[in-house]
């Protein structure tokens, strides 16, 4: 078989001083950290949208990227870019993939005929996972791209959008099933308003709710085990969208009696666009049983769209991953990359160099929130921060047994002032320290 | 008793093309619409703090403006912002005022102290009350200025401090017991934390569901009838306030077991920093049944900090009501300004000009919301768009009778696209029509 | 010869109780505002991009909108187009239009083949505008979609491409010549840069300021005689855009000497994205001599992306128009729409819509501004405000005639407090009342 | 004399490795790096009003912050200040301090009174520096704080506050002169408007060049040799400031005849409100030879007010030293910690946790950008990526030989494509290995 990187090796770890561009510096997937090799703790997938379909349009600019794969079209380039992505995973060391329908395989006119697509190439995935081990992360449906979702899928004013979108789904969940994806993830594009002067947003959110709980019974029925997952993001393409950010969309799980059967997929980006840092969203997720999985990416402060970024921050990726941690690890979840190159790195090359960015910054910041943790930095200052709940008063409180009646009777001649310092700044200079020196 | 505002006569409805500036232009209290008197329908309130005891400080400067009430200190200048803030409420027409308890009395040395304090200035108040018919729309606690609520009340890792917010609840409950109050509110100004590194976010959301659950007992107790609000803002002075907007809330007491009781408090400016338009979060309260009470003001979408400005934005107080007609009106709830004048503005009379200025926004965004709804103009529009759900598979899948099954088979062999309009920019156009039109 | 749009008579001014969603309400071109016509106030232009060759096509979605001058290529696209443009010039009663040069004809394999290509439809839109009337509000090139700008045009490390650019403005000012375009302008929407890391921006801004002094030169000797326009844009799609925003770009003008032979064309969506209101970019070029022409459009404050809706709201149009009024008018400028219909709206007719909005909008603020110009509400709340510098020691500082010494005598005994309100309330309510009451 | 940090001893060096919060970890003084010691390198000066006048107080909070200079008021309060203030920068090893005239002396009733409340403490600093050696890097004035100034200093619209705001810099300027200050700053808190309803920007635009430009000359006149500095901020505490960030400083100076004598003094946290990176700001004032100094801070990037937090985000702090040294050096500037400790962190100790971390992470900044220079990593890729402007077309292009017509010859029948990749992401693997492994 042709090979579509012929330049590249397999990408190996060389430690922390290599200058080997194409080597891991960080990331060393044998190492073993907290009981289990790196590989096993990080769960790394690849994103098959950004690496094998990218095309360097921008809302500007036309298509700039040159693939090793171009020249054919539908099926064809569907079976060539399968090809690339196997040998894209195997260069990398990726165990993990992660799709949506629409990427793997072109649109016919209806959906059987979209289906049949799928089932082609969906059956070549089938041989190449079974013949390298690769494992599907998770997959999900394209159900924002074509113009039939202008108003959305669920949230569609027109029932035959539903309809259509409710199909799509379940021969999502079936390909699923079949390529034995670990999760199934709902991200809802389109799911939102352009503006409420024409919105039903009741309706809208009874009908997203009404998607959510077919799809969870049709899972059961056909004995799919992957973990369903919501992925929230608050705007762009829509003004607003309803899965705004991880608190919105536990409400809308609670008041819909879905939160049993769905957990979240984050990402760094959608929570920056929602005025959240990534650690807030994985940390209220934790604390509500949602955390599901991972989208591994960054976006820029100063620009207001999903620029998709590969990870590069470390503090952001060690505090990702102090949550993750503190979550028992990922479980069925993964850090997948949904981050592309940016639009200037249009080489071939530069998708080598993104991953190796983005692996090494995860594993680096794995490494550094595995140190605070065993070393008890925080964990340590919170428990000595909150420790009036151990004991008298604050017992009382935790445990349900004070009242107002008490707690007045406790309270009302006692000054009481605060002068015990949060001790930010000494935080942020032993989270540098950490940082810097973790070995 | 001498008069605060000697210059200032009753203002009063002068019609629209009046040069009057000590005259309403668009708020005429007795004129019916849809009903009942626009005084009814809107139950506008003067917010004490803002009005009563600004003093024009901000970040960066000293206090500089003069009252008329000035030159007294603790107990002594309390009882003068009652008179004054009696013939105020009496010039400007507000049949309602708002207050937290440390804006109308000074705190003593203890609780004990303090509430002596608050007794006297409620027995006051109460009388005014009684003499002029004003009525108090709702009280709230002050759990933020007092240095003891550095790392917040309810949510403070000392628990001596949440007793101490315990205590001063229950007091706050009892007075709004004593002075008829209609509702009682929470904005939990330093429920949030300004770094994760030190915070157990879990036991903070904990004890704040605790508070209120003491407190949703209490009132039950001492057989307060007054609807319980929630007041969200995403941040400031915290970096995260936990109460982040309308979703986030509501999600806090469905998780917290809550939703019975409480109900919320729409800040438009709290909205802006959420990033979110007002309408969205009334919308969103309203159709979760929870749209309590509404804080009447503006903030500037090009700033980043609560700047609690008058309403002046038409398409802001027309949608505002629009949610509000929608929700057969406040019920219990009112438009309280929380706002205030301008550090510039610093004069008595601007008091009422600020105040003119934002009861006429209102006045005549409900008039032109209440002809949309009139009109039937976005109803209409509304129908029509979601009509496909009325019959045939629309009305399968809203009557739970559809399946994924049932909906592949209807439509996998079906070209399902979608060309028909929006239609936002000829609604916005309308919106126009209305808004300068509307009798 | 054929109808693009059979179903829509020309566009007529109806009043504003109309209810044919296909009139104006506010817009009556030959009514006469302050000496002149609305239609010469107000210079309103059409944008060839987003009326004749958008899509519907965002980061998200296909595209969408079926356009009757659909299913060519090429050039017979672009004739057909030609044809439809002026179809529609007709019907909504434009008097300019404005085009980026790829806009109207397809590029070809080289720069040569592209100009043979412009020259086919420059000779067919010459003819059109002859037996029309139409005139080219201005003309610009398009220097940021073929992915050969994917660095910069003018500033692109590569030099090669600082020679294409040069030469397709070359070619370009040919053509605005050859058309009598009455403004020329430059958006460099890829001059800036996505890293720092890789930029050198001293080179960079140097370049590009050898590209517009070429661009000088040769506009004076091939004889064009209008207006040269840079239109300020801070990010988007690259991260920082040189030409940030008005006062940046100023600084840019004065630091390379163009600042005699250029003005600035400002867009109100790029003002939002700055950080700046739009009348504050058009007062800030007003006061700098710098006020060449208007970009008619708006974003939403809530979202980070150049969204280019159709201008509705009519605080801004108001505030803009008062700024153009103040500058004597529009002058060789106009108001051109650059705005987009929503991907929603995907339908010809949307195309009408939208266009009647934004006249409308405009024609209302342009009449509510004209009214707060005739009777000096503004002015004479200025004059009276700065009058302490027309005499004294305030006229002795304007004139110059002060210094440190002669104000420290002055003052070093004197206690100065300011009293004096702004009236920011005030001033919004009789704003207000401007907007809805003007005749 | 009484020591106001007994407990502290002076801060040393001790290494990465060290456990010791109040030890410096990466700031050596004595350390040679590129041929100075760190200490001459960084040029570290801390901020009187920051560190010896904050309360606590925020617009929500009343002040926490027990100080032990406390208790005494005016002048006794004063004198108390120097004296703690010249031991904290004996135990933290400051060099520098800065301040503003009202930070160090009480305000009297008169301007004459307050200049000899400043004439007593700036005797006493003056003996303090003689004794310790400690020096001014710069002195500013407040005109902001008090209600004079409600409307502006400069650009007030009352002409005594700009008699008095002169003298008041008159006065300044003196002081800078006596105590050797090496520079003098204005930032103009209140120079900018809330409300363009009724401001007269032209006139306070030059009313604020004509105070800048009697400083200029009286600066000249007294012999003061030190660097004018301006200081943009783009907002807050007026909606808009008209130095807003460096590229519109450097307009306003150069339309004013006044960039000869003036540069900026730059601060991270205001770009940031700006929407710029702190380098972009550096590089942009560099490249116009107009980077003067630095304050030292960070903001929140999801947060719309100026949090002034001290510097911990060692990205900034590397790319901000990488342009110092790509300007030779701060020269005459310094690094002013303009950060403040949260108000959670009220303590003393705090105080020094906060300067440390500062300084360890501009120590740390300085040493990578130093390594990243030495090693040209980011050099000689900008070097290759412009190579085309060294010869052939690109150097007749620099060299100012090339126009429109030799441009068009040389290329109008080339195919000119881009595919070199700008390789972002290789980058900023780059740079996290030198942040992590820079010795």
């Amino acid at each position: 078989m042709m090979s579509y990187f012929p330049d590249v090796k397999r990408i190996q770890y060389e430690g922390r001083k290599s200058n080997n561009p194409l080597a891991f510096k960080y990331y060393n997937p044998s190492e073993v950290v907290l009981g289990k090799t790196m590989e096993e703790q990080l769960r790394f997938a690849v994103s098959y949208w950004h690496t094998f379909t990218l095309t360097g349009a921008d809302p500007f600019g036309n298509p700039n990227m040159i693939r090793p794969w171009d020249g054919l079209s539908g099926i064809d380039l569907a079976k060539k870019r399968v090809e690339a992505a196997f040998e894209f995973m195997d260069k990398m060391g990726f165990q993990y993939f992660c799709f949506h329908d629409r990427d793997i395989a072109p649109e016919g006119d209806t959906l059987r005929e979209t289906n049949n697509n799928l089932d082609i190439i969906v059956s070549m995935i089938e041989e190449y996972m079974k013949s390298t081990g690769k494992k599907l992360l998770w997959s999900t449906q394209n159900m924002f791209s074509n113009p039939r979702f202008v108003h959305g899928a669920a949230t569609s004013p027109i029932a035959d959008v539903f309809a259509y979108a409710a199909a799509q789904v379940k021969k999502g969940l079936e390909v699923a099933l079949r390529l034995g994806a670990e999760n199934y993830v709902f991200w809802g594009g389109r799911e939102g308003y352009e503006t409420l002067l024409n919105t039903d947003m009741k309706l809208e959110l009874d009908n997203m709710a009404r998607l959510l709980q077919m799809a969870s019974e049709y899972a059961d029925k056909i004995g799919f085990k992957g973990q369903l997952l919501i992925e929230p993001k608050p705007k762009e393409p829509t003004k607003h969208q309803y899965d705004f950010d991880a608190a919105t969309t536990i409400a809308f799980l609670h008041t819909h009696g879905l939160a049993d059967r769905f957990k979240l997929n984050l990402e760094a980006n959608h929570a920056t666009l929602a005025g959240h840092t990534f650690e807030h969203e994985l940390y209220v997720a934790r604390i509500h049983g949602m955390l599901g999985s991972v989208d591994a990416n960054q976006g820029d402060p100063l620009l207001g769209w999903d620029t998709d970024e590969f990870p590069s921050d470390l503090y952001s990726t060690t505090l990702a991953m102090l949550q993750v941690l503190r979550n028992g690890g990922l479980h069925s979840g993964g850090l997948n990359f949904d981050s592309k190159v940016r639009r200037a790195s249009m080489t071939p090359i530069d998708l080598f160099y993104g991953h190796i960015l983005g692996m090494d910054s995860f594993a680096r910041g794995f490494k550094v929130a595995a140190k605070l943790v065993e070393d008890k930095v925080l964990d340590d200052v919170v428990a000595e921060r909150y420790q009036s709940y151990q004991s008298g008063i604050g017992q009382e409180i935790v445990s349900g047994n004070a009242t107002f009646q008490s707690l007045e009777d406790y309270i009302i001649d006692k000054k009481v002032s605060v002068a015990t310092s949060g001790r930010q700044e000494l935080l942020l200079a032993k989270l540098n320290q950490y940082l810097l020196e973790a070995e």
